[in-house]
């Protein structure tokens, strides 16, 4: 079994620059990351675009929908941002059936020895190889279906819904 | 759902004596790993040894096995030293039936800056809410059922057996 | 010999805001850092402000001034940021004669694993102690006179002046 | 002014093996410290040997005494294992004249997360540009004449003695 794993940016990949004190985007550490747990599983990687998700527009959801649908795999992880991953996975299910779709991302920058990162990682990994098609989010320790989630932006949180 | 942790030793929790400059166990850190992962998941974790699992016995095992027993639970995790994991699943198979239970560990210290232990513990949290019954183990984000996995020593990853 | 530290805030104690994404500053870590580096010199710490060194007013400076005079102690570090750190060094210049101070910072916050601030903090605690009375910049391993260094905003390090 | 640095193993350099579980020695992680450091001071670093204090022989001392005759370099570091730095002092003492060397070394190994080695890099780096010629011991932040220092094992810190 192949896994599909498509970056979209988010906290997941955000950099310190030390030259003007601010936060910014250059290259993914997820090839880093599954290095650094030894990750062993057929992955392909792609990154579609690196960006804040609160910056993400339906065009740019709309190419992550395409990649999925002609992505050859059935089994699909995308990092993205937390503050609309619901959003994005809400569009996911409305365009793409028969593939189980992970979205997972991090609260702290992997750069910033963020350990969330890599936990979450390990855990949507798992969970895309064990579950029926559908569209999840990976957080926390657990996996919600798109439509019972939501992000609980007080303290950082993604809770179950009604 | 509760899911039960019990931990043993192994890589995982080993640190560095300063004084003497030799590796020892003293406390886990998995509450602390399980924090900076930010899991929200509901825990119970019970420490049940401390120890290399290359000087694990039977009599070690079998505590093992009556606790995954006596537990409440049917989900439960146990972190263990990777040298003699597989030995302790197919201990484990022969006594205990009708529990989903997944083994797991690292190949470097989380106060290394191991950065497998966060991701492994990710993946082992993630498999036991989803398999079925049955003993696993879970290393380099795979999940192998506990008759056909062995440790390469040569290289220090789990590979699927025949 | 007792050495007293002034904390005034810079890029050294900056943190990451998990819930708004930004950087912000809350309390200092130096006492952690120095625990561990395994300090063991005789200090007096004391946190005068928290502030971007871009926002630091003469009125600030003035503050700084005061409790390096009114300090008992003869040697003096100032940790600040980098942005302003020779301005300030010209202003403590003009005011306090007859101390060792030495101002020092750092390029990547401390919460992001830098270790420029382990490393700049092990050199101006020993430029304190060995220099004589003057205001001194230890960045980069080298300890400059107040008047002849100026920070290269290109490159983000001291350099010499003619 | 340039600077030589000498490296001779000792925790500084420790490696945890993976696959043995064992600490060992394979390269030494000083220019990546003085990377991270952001170091900009002009430095010659050769690697003499790569040890644990406690088998450095005398004939391994007077091959570090041979290479601070013949280094063209009148300021040295020397990074050392802390068991029998006092020891190497002590043999630098009595056979090197009108240099700077100042000897330094770490409890807990770069590798493992630590600061110490950070700290006392940038305090052995400052140190040996200020002060007269003699042999010296930096750790904890304070520079010890190499004649009234001895390590206590107990508590893991350098102390004055006499």
């Amino acid at each position: 079994m192949k896994i599909r794993i498509f970056i979209t940016g988010g906290t997941f990949d955000k950099e310190y620059n030390e030259l003007t004190g601010t936060l910014f985007f250059k290259d993914s550490h997820l090839s880093e990351m599954l290095k650094l747990g030894r990750c062993r599983l057929r992955l392909e990687i792609r990154t579609l675009m690196m960006i804040d998700s609160l910056e993400m527009t339906d065009a740019d959801r709309m190419i992550i929908v395409e990649n999925c649908k002609s992505a050859p795999e059935d089994r699909i992880v995308v990092t993205h941002g937390t503050d609309t991953m619901v959003e994005t996975a809400g569009f996911l299910a409305r365009h793409v059936t028969g593939k189980t779709i992970v979205l997972t991302g991090a609260m702290i920058p992997y750069k910033f020895g963020s350990s969330d990162g890599m936990f979450n990682l390990g855990s949507s990994l798992a969970f895309v190889q064990t579950l029926p098609s559908g569209i999840y989010i990976s957080m926390n320790g657990k996996c919600f279906p798109w439509d019972s989630v939501k992000k609980d932006k007080r303290i950082g949180e993604f809770i179950e819904t009604g």
